[in-house]
């Protein structure tokens, strides 16, 4: 990735803003700009300060300071426990930042590392996110690829489950088992923590796995995603296991139908609302409405959710290189809950499914 | 667990310290005082309120309804999708936080949430952790039956490895395991992600698993933990692949005696320093001491790393009801890692191991 580049390009933005600068804290952000993810560093000051002029500078843990190695766009200034970082961030950004300007600060920053900040006080703070996601909304080929990778990915684990069976086996259990294959095959990790919800515990959609184990005539949730160096995909599948009921049947063929409409409305130019609005209309008509509960979908890219999101209403347009899920859902309480979900990409003006498992009635 | 007395607790705090109130966001602080974790709602504003007179609000989104069910102890305000929280936060704020006192704001907030809210300026805004953790770090008997749980879980965890056996699995494929394990015995899951650190690669404390696959002449860092009802469990066995060299033999016996020395300094009335001290002091007198780099533990309850920290110079006093690891560890750059880690609580004022793996030298 050209982390240079990227820099540039937001210094850009922040002069157009009249911005002095940004401050990102290790997450999406800072992976984006650095290509640096330390892990578990939120208890220790850990910032990459971008001035809007400046060459960038890191501040971090002396204890990182081998996850530093690559990074070659700015001056890296370790602390060591015992002394007091605030002192050095406070001489940094009195070195390179102009005072009392517009200064951009990490939505995602714990509001710890504000509190004993106080110097930035003397700032005009205002959230990075915004002007930040829309550099991030759009990907490269080279970021596409990876996100091709993590689809990639999960299609696998599907395919894995249908071979091995879930019958007989608890929610918890096949939730866990969805993370290590998802990890076996290739995956930094999972991009969230998998769903399996079964029976009428799918007409929660944001269930949590429980010990209910799957039995004849289930319907079952599978929501799950796998990261790719960085890169997220979101799947979801609903299969069946023994006979389902006739209504079940029917509500599925309707969810199916409504993704695909949604995704045959993917192309540069119409906006998220669009497609948000020719999966909801469908259900609509079929009688469902009341039980979509949830916006169509997404982006897709280093979060699991990010800009665009694909609901009612949204303006936003879509482009060349945006990435997002279109996973409608109808939900019966106490019943059961069907979703289909997959990750689509514009490319050459269209849109392209990422993820590539099988969508007919799967009753195993 | 006595949800009321926490909040009547921290309420008692804070009219001492004279702040208004304090604003807290899902996460352990927020399950601390009312025992919900919502999942994946950082997009959406949730916040607990506490005044330090009245009764407790939360805002949440309507998405979360069902997992609100459960908490008697104030009023709800839910928001759709589409509304604006911020007005209904502003409105909250006005009629229950006097106007310009000192208001404590949960650490681990994302600053995007007080970036939105700007009312939040005419507040004195503090850290809310410094004191909330003032009561976190004693942990109670029905506490102490989690933390016992969630380590027992971690110890069935380490002889499940030594039964399978981990010659020639990766270290990736082998953290993945562990976790699935973790979970597979009943934990809600992991408390970080497991560490696998074999031959060199154990010379790095926070090495992250590779493709390196396990063989002859290995020693391993083995790090995982357990989360149980939200309670954290982490522990350290360091074991061997066939026959280690003389060096890693010594400096194991090293290592597990200055843990050990470690957990006999601990009872009531001692420093966390002191705890610390003992374990350093033992390694630089085996001529070890450039080769451990990190304090002796961290205290542990529903964060894996919470007060108190076992740290060179801590003044901490310990107490009955703390909880925390001591977990010495030698580095030797480009040859190999050993570390060995329990949890200990202090309990009828004395040290009592809740990890019990066994520790004795291990070759597989």
């Amino acid at each position: 990735m050209d982390y240079r580049k990227r820099i540039s390009k937001l210094q850009e933005v922040m002069r157009k803003e009249e911005a002095v600068g940004a401050l990102v804290a290790p997450g999406s952000n800072f992976y984006y700009l650095t290509g640096i993810n330390p892990l578990g560093s939120l208890e220790r000051l850990f910032l990459l300060l971008i001035p809007a002029e400046e060459e960038p500078s890191i501040i971090a843990p002396q204890l990182y300071e081998n996850e530093l190695d690559s990074w070659e766009l700015g001056r890296v200034f370790l602390w060591r426990d015992g002394e007091n970082p605030y002192a050095l961030f406070a001489s940094i950004l009195a070195k390179n930042f102009p005072e009392k300007g517009r200064l951009l600060v990490d939505d995602t920053m714990p509001v710890g590392t504000l509190l004993k900040a106080e110097f930035l006080q003397s700032y005009k703070l205002d959230t990075l996110n915004s002007l930040l996601s829309g550099l991030r909304v759009i990907k490269s080929e080279e970021e596409v690829k990876l996100l091709k990778k993590a689809a990639k990915i999960v299609d696998k684990v599907f395919y894995n489950l249908l071979e091995e069976g879930i019958e007989g086996r608890s929610e918890k259990e096949l939730a866990a088992w969805i993370e290590y294959l998802v990890k076996s095959l290739g995956a930094d990790g999972v991009s969230f923590e998998p769903i399996v919800a079964s029976g009428p515990n799918g007409a929660n959609p944001h269930h949590r796995p429980t010990d209910r184990k799957i039995r004849q005539g289930d319907v079952i949730v599978l929501d799950y995603g796998a990261k790719y160096r960085g890169y997220c995909s979101d799947i979801t599948r609903t299969v069946f296991v023994g006979e389902p009921s006739e209504e079940a049947k029917t509500v599925y063929e309707i969810v199916k139908e409504a993704q695909e409409k949604a995704f045959q409305t993917v192309r540069e130019g119409v906006t998220a609302g669009d497609v948000d609005r020719t999966a909801r209309g469908y259900i609509v008509r079929a009688g469902y409405g009341e039980c979509f509960t949830h916006r169509t979908g997404h982006g897709l890219g280093l979060d699991v959710h990010e800009e665009p999101y694909i609901s009612p209403g949204n303006s936003t347009i879509l482009a060349e290189g945006m990435v997002f899920t279109i996973e409608p859902g109808i939900y019966l309480p106490g019943k059961f809950g069907i979703r289909i979900e997959d990750d689509v990409a514009v490319l050459n003006g269209r849109g392209e499914r990422l993820t590539k498992a099988e969508r007919e009635f799967l009753s195993l």
